[in-house]
């Protein structure tokens, strides 16, 4: 059995209750899936100062799980955390716009990012730059800065977010989509049947790309205690030298 | 139960049986491994020249298993007939660079490439720019380019192995390694305990990541027919239409 | 005198004819046209897989024909079997994308990319990342993907292709411009004196530049007799060792 | 009078007094130095979870001086915090990488980076990237990754770094040469007479970039009150909506 | 005091007098600006060809006025003669599109460029490439490219200049946004109220940039005498070895 | 008959009759060479400074020549005043840069570029920036740089540089070399047969590109008279407005 954590990197309880339901219908069988919330910080993460402040709670609610998941994922679009948590931790931890590109890269050559609201475009533009990806990207198709997002993705808003699948295969040349946004997630299955090329859900590719990692050899990476002050008993743990894993 | 086609790109059946080893020592559970050998072609896969000659082989083996496998390994160093692949079968299909590439990207920041002999680097370069991922690409470590592969990996030869490593990690700066070739195929868990950065394996990359995709939605992509000369029965059949998946 | 062999990579005799045509308007004084055509494969190349399969059967007109020429070119958009083609021959082998490519950076700082459909798209994109030269593309412009050519471009279809040419120019910043697809070879002669860029025909590019090439030096290449099973006589004999040239 | 707060990232008060006294060294004229010291986190800033961890109290610290500054140094190499300061904040704020990169890139076409040890260079390689600047270096020479820094900087230490600057310039072909880690600071214009080309101190490039930028027309940018749990009263306050500044 | 010489590259006094005052608007305290016309060449610069004739005048004012100035700015968006001008003069040079390159990806992420003709984009493009800054480049927005520049930015002219400032930001995800082209200096602080991220002026940040880079430490380079046929007595001075600066 | 015009762009006369003969020898069946010397300028051309001195004198000789030439070569590596050239007259213009670039990207997928002395990195650098095809270069291998040029390379200076290209070839897996360096025109035939890959002059492959170009159409460009002062008479003319080519 492989133990994932999907970690929620915001504080809002029904979010990991969305995200733990749709990791779970993407997780291949012999994987079980924990999920849990950040314990502090944001509601919502939307800015670059947002992933900075959402950095310590995920290392705090993924220091306070070790030892009982094989690998982790970041469930929050931008991957706050992420370098960090991949060097602090002994397991692989991925986060969603990684494992969004990475699946989208070998699931078409170019791929295109749509989202209801240009709001999130900073982020998803830094995060193609980090991963050094940007050269397998065909373009941003995305609603207006300002869109709110719908509570529920009825007729309409399928329909609006098909137009801009269409529009990035046709225009951009697009061979596969990411459907970027949180609330985007569980959407990819529904709507696939309607578009020709691979849809990508983040929290799908996450969960099946982290399952992969953890079957790999992984170096035991002793760890030597470094002094650091201000933060919780579980960050601190994670400078307390190797623990178990 | 997830099924995955492994198929060896050369005509070499002790090679199609290493393989097969090594994919069933890297498969999840729940993952059934069945291995093939490319129906004609070359013995041994090393210029691009090669890789050209080794893709319609590749295509009718994969064509003559078609409906019997969820996802598929073109277990070739170097890619050959992966994109035709892409666009010709209803199932994922990867590559073992591609794989390797990913999965060290996912595992550290910049992968080192490290091999036995250099024969293979130009393909390695073309590989990297294919994929886009250059940029991750801390660079090369490898042996004379007329050094021949040892039948057996004895302590000598992993030593000089380890020490090539070594340099991608404190000179290059890799923070992963990929220990590239076909005959270091199964060296990277023997060798992990004295390596402090992942080394990866093409093979173990490659099963994993391509069980991972297997899950992942996809497209139903109608093919009309279109006429193609002077090939056999397997190849003409991928362009006959959409048959059963 | 200088003899070139321009290779039709489909098996399409009339367009053969066309390309011998247009290769002979180019060609310099002192140069010899040789046209052939694919011995087997597709009547038209349109695919990734398609390029694939077109291979092989370039190649094998490639060594049916050798001694023949002191250069070849691949008349095909997408340069199926070059690198293979550069690797196995003794003279130089240019591809319709490459010379165009080529030619237009030579005389534009910025190349667009025209051409009446948008199917050719994801080709001309692995091409300008295969040939490195992607910076210097100012971008696409092109008709609709499903955009079937005319038989014959009469004045409404030179308008319109016109038209994208210099959205091209005001648009994308475009110095100079590609007529991309097959069907668009001889028009540059005919709408360059309404363009006030230079218009780039691949056919008569890679003529051009092939009988440049051939008259520079080159390696003597000794190659070792290589096993090769299941291809027809003529691509057996590249592998058979150094032949004449 | 521009009043710059210069922030020393980690928690050692030595430090700060030091670069404090290397910035008032390089200020301009008309320009007024403030040093402030990290509330809380790391006595030494060396891994990527260093710098996450050193994000937030280098945020608190910069709102605590809210209102105190025209402009701010983030004087860490790495750059932890900058991208949310940058969005936070309604002045410049500038990192010691970023500001090291922008100077030598103006100062040379083409700059070296050097260290005394290579423990830094994944930072450097982080942040070539996350600047864009990539293109404009010639690459890394550093001492072996462990060396430990010196108290003092005597003349063997010198002799050994200036070796470095002459390995980049001479093998590399750096046209400037970038010293960098903290504890490199003030050795700039000591060793400047011996180099032929410039030698860039951080801090000093930062200060004077500050500076510059001060006097930048800039965007009032009301923002909005956003909740945000889990963080003292200055970081809760920059969430608090617009502030004086 | 620092000195800065700010040098119109073109032969137009009107337009000295206009960069002059920019420039002494934008200078900080302890700065003297001193103007310079080109001694000959062009009226007004727009082409490639413009920026090489430009060079030498430039160059011959530069050398005018040597010992007299702590930093020079090249005055013309193009940077003519900005590396010949960096290698033979003692002080730092900067120019006019390198400062707002730097100046604009230090107050944003990625940057827009806007202006009321596309005449200049060519130069924009070339420069982008030249100064290693395309990966921070979001966009061009640009009037057509025959836009005649109105005596005076009325209301009307300023109202459509905004809305392609809107557009970049809107559009392209511009974090801040040069306006390009001479006749829009000046023009920055008057829009700036109107614009939620930073409009960047090039002359503004040029200046408060070189006043920066003439603080840092600079290597003595002596150069030994070198003949040169052809140019006025100034320009040979630059060839006939180190001299006063 | 087709006309190439052959520019040396130093002033030295023995050069020019050194280059006439290299281009005599390269030049294709059919084309006349007529080689022209700067008419002031630089004896030797190494500098960045120098290619803009360079620049003026070039563009005066080309334009003396006006009429006379179907194409021209400048014949300097670093390319001065190509841009210039390309745009202010009607035939095609290369640089020898330039074509060996190009030359040696369509005879090897990467290039090595090895010189006699590293002295010309920056610009060869600088060109590969320039020319956008620094993706296709594998590496410098050169000597030091205060390397004096030898009058005659007798078979010592031969085996160095043959040195120097197996180094590109087996560390940096170069499939072209370029040779480098103006001293170096004329060597590639004669060390040809000792390497197994092209080695690249860059005047022979500027003749033969040159000349490939010279047969492509080209726009009728008219070009408006504008104001120009302090130039000779044969750059005004080229400022006064489209004469006959």
């Amino acid at each position: 059995m492989t133990r994932l954590l999907v970690l929620n990197g915001n504080t809002t309880e029904a979010v990991t209750e969305r995200i733990a339901a749709a990791a779970r219908a993407a997780a291949p069988a012999g994987v079980a899936i924990e999920a849990a919330t950040a314990p502090y910080g944001l509601p919502l993460i939307v800015t670059r100062a947002d992933w900075l402040l959402a950095g310590p709670p995920i290392l705090a609610a993924l220091a306070a799980h070790r030892g009982a998941y094989d690998a982790a994922v970041i469930a929050v679009f931008g991957d706050p955390a992420l370098e960090a948590a991949k060097l602090l931790l002994d397991v692989p931890v991925i986060g969603l716009s990684e494992a969004a590109f990475h699946a989208a890269a070998m699931l078409g050559r170019r791929f295109g990012i749509v989202s209801f609201s240009a709001a999130l475009r900073p982020m998803f533009e830094d995060c193609l730059d980090h991963h050094g990806l940007r050269g397998r990207c065909a373009g941003f198709r995305m609603g207006p800065p300002d869109a709110a997002y719908p509570a529920v993705f009825g007729a309409a808003e399928q329909a609006a977010l098909l137009a801009l699948v269409r529009d990035s295969i046709a225009q951009d040349g697009a061979e596969a989509v990411i459907l970027a946004g949180g609330p985007l997630a569980g959407l990819a299955p529904l709507l696939q049947p309607a578009v020709p090329v691979p849809l990508i859900d983040g929290t799908a590719a996450a969960v099946r790309l982290a399952a992969a990692l953890a079957g790999l050899p992984r170096p035991a990476r002793p760890r030597a205690a470094r002094p650091l002050s201000g933060y919780g008993p579980e960050i601190a743990a994670l400078y307390a030298g190797s623990g178990p894993s």
